[in-house]
C-alpha cells in the first residue's frame, strides 16, 4: 500500500451560493443533509495487517458524491449542455434523463442543451441542431436503447474549435457521458478553457460497456450487458447441447479487458472455455485451446466457448492481420476461432456442429436493466451535484460501493483489467474448469 | 375454388379397442367428449359470393384432430419412438414434454424411448443411446431452449436402415418433429413400413421456424421467433437512430419465404425495407434499393433493413457464387448487402454507420413463448390422439383456426409463401412505406 | 349449421372518392390490390358432411377486412376522433398507434383528436382537453403500457349528449376501442346520428381482455395476458412446491368466460385445477374441490390452483354477497377460496402454505407482446380502412384466421364462452387431470 | 471510527490438509492463487480526515474469502448438508447449485445431502426424505424459483434435537441459506455441536430478500427483488396514468428496512412517494399523506406510492390492529392505506381510480437475474472454501465489494437499515420530489 494517487478534485473556485435544495444543515436529526467537501472514503482497503501500515494522506482518500451547501454557479444563469460519445450502452438515456431532472427540479436550471452526435456535434462544421432539454422531453427515454443525442467516434482532438463552440453557446456547465477517449478529450477541453480564464465545470458520467475504467467499480450499463451476454451463451449452449458434437462459440466485448467474458461466464456457468485479452493462450500444440477443446467434446458431445473481442490478438498479429495505424482496429478472433476449429476437426474427421454468435449490438443497444437504472438515476444526480458546485474534471463513479468524485485524469491513465491472480479469474477458472494454463510454454 | 386436394387422412386398419379416457360419448350433456373421425372443417373459406358456388366434398374438408372413442392400439402392448430433426426451433421440448404426458397419463404407455440426434439417431453406424422418456425425465425441460433428444440434418433417405431399426426396436408410433425434408422422410418410412406389412403409425408435428409449411396456419415456435426477431430489430433501430447516417441491418430467418420477416415488420414498425424471397429487388438502378435507402438517410438520417436470408438470391447468382450442388447453399444476402451499402456510400462521399445483426441461432435456441407454449401442449396431445387410433402418414396443425389432422404428403408438396397480392405483404408495405416495386426493369 | 346470422356490414352511402393510397386495381400481376366489396369468408366452417349440407348465402358470410379503391370521405376534409373506454388490456396504444399512422400516412388525414378518459371526454360536463394526434405524438407510445388517452368506465348511454359533442367536434369518424359496453354505446351513437342524418362512421376495435366476444377469434391483448399470467402461475408453482403442503392460488381475469385461464393452464402446464365461470364446481361433498384438493396433496404436496375471477358465483351468492344491481359486482371468489381452503385444512388438522396471487393489474397494464403488438398493428389499419369507405356500426376482428368486418350488434349480442364440450377445455382436462365433474349433484 | 466489531473469524481447528485445488502458491507469476488467511479488508472506509484517525487493528479487519491452501476436513471423508430456510427469494438454487458443483468437481467431495424444508427437516418427527445432491441434480435447477429442498419457517431453536440429527447423518459441514432467525440458529447449533465436541463447520450464506442484514452490502436475490419490482411500479404507473385521478398503490416486500422500496423507487423513477419504516409519516393532518396525495393528483392527475411492508406500523397500532404475541406479525399496512385513501376522497367529493398490487410472491419466487446468478455462484464456492477450511459461526458476503467472512453473530445482532441522513434516502426524496417530513409533529 504504498502512496500512490492524488485524489484531490479540482474546483472553478470557491462555491458560496446557497444550494436551493432544501436539506438539513445537521446531522443526527434523521434528517438528509448535504454532502460536506472533507467527506472521504479510504481506496486502498486490501491489507495483510502484518504490513508495515501506511496511513493514507487526505489526498490519497476520494472525494465522497453529493449535494454540497454551497454552489459555484447561480442556478439561475447556468447553461448546461449533456454530450454523449462513442459506442452504445445500456443507460445513457437514463443519465441524461437523470440529469436534466436533477438540473430542472432540484436547482431550477432552465438553459438546458442536447449536443448532438458526440463532439462532433461541438465541431464549427457540423451544425446539427441542439436539442432543448426539459423533464418533459426526457421523460420515457429510458425506454429505449441507445442515446436520444446521438453519438458518435472521436472529434475530441480538436479542442480548441470545441472551446469556441462552448463559448458560443455560453455553457457554464458541459456533462461528458463517454470512456477513456471522451476522458481524456474533457481534461484537454476543461484545460483549455482554464486558459482562456472560462469558468466551465467539466463533468463525467463514465460510460465504457467494457468496465475497463480505472478506479471506477462497475460502469453503468455492466450489468445490462452481462445479463444480455448471459442470453446469448444460453443460446449457444441450448444449440451445442442439441447437436452431435455441437460448439458454441460466443464472441462478447472486451477490446482490452475480459470483465463481460468472466462476469457472464459466472452468470451462466455454461461455459467451458472463457478467453480474455488478459490471459494468452495457444490454438495449436499439446496444450493449446484445440486439444483441450477435443478432449471436451470426447468427455461431454458439446462446448461452449466465450471470447473478448480482444482475446488472443497476439496469433492474429501473427497472420499478419495487423492494422497499420496501431492498435485500434483488432483483428477479429471470433471469425478466426471459426475457422480455425473447424478445420482442425474437419482434419481429424471429426463431424462438428459450430455456432457461431455475435451479440454486441443487440447488447449495447439494449435498454438498462433495473440495477443500471437506478445506478444511471444516482450516476446523473451526483454528476449534476458536482458541476453545481463548481468542481471539474472529474468523474463521477463508485469505488468501494460509495458515490465518489474521481479526477478524470487519473481515471483515463490506465485501462482496468481483470487480474489472473485475483479472485474473479479464479472463481471463473473454477466455474468453467478450463486449465489455467492453455501455452505451450 | 376448383376441386384440387384430397384430405382424407391414411388408417392403419380399424380402430376397435375402447379408449382408456374417460369422456362423455354423447353431445349436450356440457361433458367433453371423443371426436368423431367424420367430424371436418372448410379448407377453402375464403370466396367472392358471386362466383360460382362449388359445393366441396367430404374429401376436400380436414379431419378434426382429437381424441378418438376407439383405438387401434392396445395401450399396454404400444411402444412409441420420438425423434426431432432439422435446425432449432422454439418449443421442440414443449412438444416431446406433451406427447410423453400424453401417452402416459391419458392412455397409460409406458415404453416411450427418445431417438438421438435426428434420423441419424435410427441409422445402424450410429448407435447413440435412446433416452427413456417418462413424465419426470421430461418435468422441467420446457424451461431449457433446443431439444433434449439432440437433433440433426439428413439419414431420412436410408429409408430402409431406418426401418430395419424401427422393428428392432418394436415401435408401434413414431413421432416425428420435422420440417419438409423430415415429413418426406416419414411418409417414405411410413411406406416402407407398409410394404413390409409393419402397423406402425407414423404422425409428424410440423417444426419449421419460416412458417412455409403449406396446409398449416402457423407452426410452433413462429410466434416466439417473430418476438425474438423483433428484438433484434428494436437494437438495429436503437443503434441506427443513436448516430449520424445509422443503417441497421438485420438478416432473419426465412429461407424460401418471408413470413418472419413480415411478421417482425408489422410487430415492431420500426423496419423502412423488408426483403424477402417473394419479392426481388434491384440494388442499383435508378429503382433499385440503395437510392431508396439514399433517399430515406436524407429524409430521417437514419433506416432500418430486415432482410431474409433467402431474399435477392438473383443478386448473389449473378455475382458467381451459387452452389455446385443445387439451392441447398444459400449465398449469403447479409454480407451481401452489408459490403454493397457500404461501398455505395463510400463512393458518394457519404459517411454511414452500418450495423448489421445475425440473431438466427438466438432466435432458434429460444424457449417458446406461452402462446407456443399452449400451441405445442396441444399439437403434442393431438398427434398422440391420431397415432392411437392408427391414424398414419400426418401431421398435425391448425387450419382456419382448428386443430386438424393434414396428409404428410400434402404438406410437404408445395412451400407456402408469403404472397405479394394479399394481405400481409400489403399490410407490411404500408407499414414500411417501402416502395412496392424496386426494380428498374 | 341452420341459417342464423346476417353479416351484412352498414354504409353510410357509396363510396365513390378514389383511394390516395396507390395499389393495383387487377389481381396476378404480383402487386398488393385493394380489397373488393364482396369478398367474403364463409363462418361456419365446422361440418359433419353426412348433414344435410346447408349453402351459406352471402349475408351469412364475412365481408374481408383492408382497403377498398373507393372511399366514402375526402381524406383532406376528415376528422377522426379516437377513444379508449374501459378497463386497461395490452395493445391499446399500439392500435392508436396504428390507426394515427394509417390515417396520416396512407390517407393524408390531418385532423386527429384523442379523446380523454373513454366516452366521459365526450360529456359536455367534462371538459378534459382533447390532444391533437399525429404520427410524432404517437412514435413511441406502443413501449408503454395502458393508454395515451386515459379511460373510463361507462358514459356511453348518455347518447344525445355525445353525438351533440361530436357534432361540435365536427368528426367524420369515430374510431372506439372498447369491449361489449363499448359496442353496445356505438351502436347506440352510430344510430343517433343516422337519425339526425350525420354522415359519421363509427367503427370498433373489440378490447376485451377476457376474449368473450362473439365472432371475434381473438381479442387483441389477449395472448399477451396469457404470457403474464403464465408467469404468475409460474410463480404460485414454485412457491407451492418449496414448502410443506404448498397450495398456490392465481385468480385470473374471466368475469364471465374462463379463456384466459384455460389458455394459461395449457401455456404453463403447472396447474392442477382450474376453475372457470363456465363449469359450476362445490367445495364441499364427496366429490367437491377441498376432498380432490386433500387427495392431491397427498399424493404430490403441493398444488396449484387457477381461478377465474367469475368462476363459482353461486357459491358466493348462497352466502348473501350478491349484489343489489345484478351482475356487474362479482363477489371475490378468490379470498372465498382462499380462506374456504385454509378453513378446511385447520379443521383437518394438516398445516398448508397457501399463497394467493392476483396479478390482475399488473396483467392488464403490461405492453403487447409481439403476437400482440403485429395483430394490433393490423387492426388498427384495417378499422382505418372501413370507416374511410363509410362503413359503420362495425368491429374489426379476426375471424377462421382471416382479418374480417363484423356488425357491432352481432358481437355484442352474446359473450362467447369457453365450450364445456370443446376441445379446449378438454385439453385442459387433459392437462391438468383434474375431475371432469366436481359437483355432488 | 471508534473501534466496535471484532470480526475474527471462528475455526474448529488447524488446518493441515492440502488442497486438491490446483493452484499457485506464489504471487505475480499470473496464475490465481490461494488466499491467506490474514488477507483483510478494512471494514470502516467513510472517513472525514481531519477527525482524530484510528488505526483499525486487525481484529476490526475483515477476512478475505476464498480457497485456502490448507483444508481441515479431508474431502474424501467429508459429509455435508444444505438447507434452505425461511422465505423464497431469487437465486437460492443457484447457491445450492454452485456449493454442490465447488463440493463435487474442486475438493472431491462425494457425500452431499440436501435436508428437507428447512430446519424442520433436522427435526426427528419430520423424517423427509433426504435428497442426494450431485452436480447431474443441480444441473438445471437454477431455471426454475424456489428452492429444490422446499423450506419452512422455524425449527431451529430446537437445537438440542437438530444437533442429535446432524450427528446421525454424520456430517461435516452444515451449510445454512437463510436470514436473521436462520444465523441465530446457526449460531445456537454450532454452539451446542462445539460442546459436545463435534467438530463439524456451520457455514452460511445470507438470504434476505430485504437486504437487511449487517454488514453485507447486498443479500443475494435482492436485485432481482427489485427489477421484478419496478415491473409491479410500472404497472401501476401505467394504470394510474390511464385513468382520471388513477392512484397506483404498490406493496413491496421490507418489514423493518425499507430498501426494496428505495431502490425500486430509483430504479424506475416513477413513483410519487416511497414510505418505509425507518421514516413515520403521518396519515392525516395538514402535513399528512393524504393532504400531500391531493395536491399531486391536483397537478398531475395521477400518484404512484410505494409503501414497504413494515411502513406505517404506528399508524395500524393506534388502530388496536397489533398482535398479541409480539412485532412478528405485522398489520397490514397496504389495505389500510388503501381504504383510508378512499374514504379521504369519498369524502371530498372527488373521484379517484386506486389500483392496489401486491407482487410479494411474484418477486419471492423468480429466478436470479444474472447478476444476482453471479454473486450467488461466487457466494455459494466461497461458503465451501470457509467450510473446508475448518472456519465456522461465519457468513460469507460482500463488503466494501470484496467477498469477505463475516462472524454470523454480528450479522445477526442488529438490523440494517436505510439511514434516513445518508445519500441512498436523499436520492429517493430528489427523485420523487415528495417531502422530506410527513408528520404534523
Amino acid at each position: 500500500m504504498a502512496e500512490e494517487y492524488d485524489f484531490r478534485v479540482a474546483s472553478l473556485g470557491d462555491a458560496t451560493i446557497p444550494s436551493p435544495i432544501k436539506m438539513s444543515p445537521t446531522h443526527g436529526n434523521h434528517l438528509a443533509g448535504y454532502v460536506h467537501d472533507d467527506e472521504r472514503i479510504l481506496y486502498a482497503i486490501h491489507v495483510r495487517p502484518r504490513d508495515n501500515a501506511h496511513t493514507p494522506s487526505s489526498a490519497e482518500m476520494l472525494e465522497i458524491a453529493g449535494p454540497r451547501g454551497e454552489l459555484f454557479f447561480d442556478p439561475s444563469h447556468t447553461s448546461v449542455g449533456i454530450v454523449s460519445c462513442g459506442g452504445l450502452c445500456p443507460g445513457i438515456n437514463d443519465v441524461i434523463r437523470s440529469s436534466v431532472r436533477s438540473l430542472w427540479y432540484l436547482y431550477g436550471v432552465r438553459r438546458i442543451i442536447g449536443i448532438r452526435n458526440g463532439y462532433k456535434g461541438l465541431l464549427p462544421e457540423n451544425r446539427f441542431e441542439h436539442i432543448p432539454l426539459d423533464p418533459e422531453v426526457v421523460d420515457d427515454i429510458q425506454q429505449v436503447g441507445g442515446t436520444i443525442l446521438g453519438t458518435s467516434r472521436g472529434g475530441g482532438e480538436r479542442t480548441a474549435e470545441i472551446v469556441d463552440t462552448i463559448e458560443r453557446l455560453n455553457l457554464s456547465i458541459l456533462l461528458t457521458i463517454g470512456g477513456d477517449g471522451t476522458g481524456k478529450g474533457a481534461v484537454a477541453i476543461a484545460e483549455e478553457l482554464e486558459r482562456r480564464g472560462d469558468k466551465v465545470a467539466v463533468v463525467g458520467i463514465p460510460k465504457t460497456i467494457d468496465n475497463d475504467l480505472s478506479f471506477i467499480q462497475r460502469s453503468f450499463g455492466f450489468e445490462t450487458a452481462v445479463a444480455r451476454a448471459g442470453e446469448a451463451v444460453s443460446s449457444a449452449h441450448s444449440e451445442a447441447h442439441s447437436t452431435v458434437n455441437g460448439i458454441g462459440l460466443v464472441k462478447l466485448m472486451g477490446r482490452e479487458s475480459g470483465f463481460i467474458a468472466a462476469h457472464t461466464a459466472l452468470a451462466v456457468n455454461e461455459a467451458n472455455f472463457v478467453l480474455i485479452p488478459e490471459v494468452p493462450f495457444d490454438l495449436d500444440g499439446p496444450n493449446g485451446l484445440l486439444v483441450h477443446l477435443q478432449r471436451r467434446l470426447e468427455s461431454a458431445n458439446h462446448a461452449v466457448i466465450i471470447v473478448a473481442e480482444g482475446a488472443g490478438q497476439h496469433l492474429l498479429k501473427e497472420l499478419g492481420e495487423e492494422d497499420a495505424s496501431g492498435n485500434q482496429v483488432l483483428a477479429d478472433i471470433g471469425g478466426y476461432l471459426k475457422s480455425n476449429i473447424q478445420t482442425y476437426f474437419d482434419a481429424l474427421g471429426i463431424e462438428i456442429n459450430l455456432k457461431y454468435i455475435d451479440p454486441s449490438y443487440m447488447i449495447r443497444s439494449a435498454t438498462a436493466d433495473a440495477s443500471d437504472a437506478f445506478y444511471c438515476s444516482r450516476l446523473g444526480s451526483d454528476a449534476v451535484h458536482a458541476a453545481m458546485a463548481g468542481k471539474t474534471k472529474l468523474l463521477v463513479g463508485l469505488v468501494n460501493d460509495c458515490y465518489v468524485y474521481v479526477p478524470t485524469r487519473l481515471a483515463v491513465a490506465h485501462r482496468k483489467h481483470v487480474d489472473p491472480e485475483g479472485s474473479l479469474w479464479r472463481d471463473v477458472l473454477i466455474a468453467t474448469r478450463q486449465p489455467e494454463v492453455m501455452t505451450n510454454g
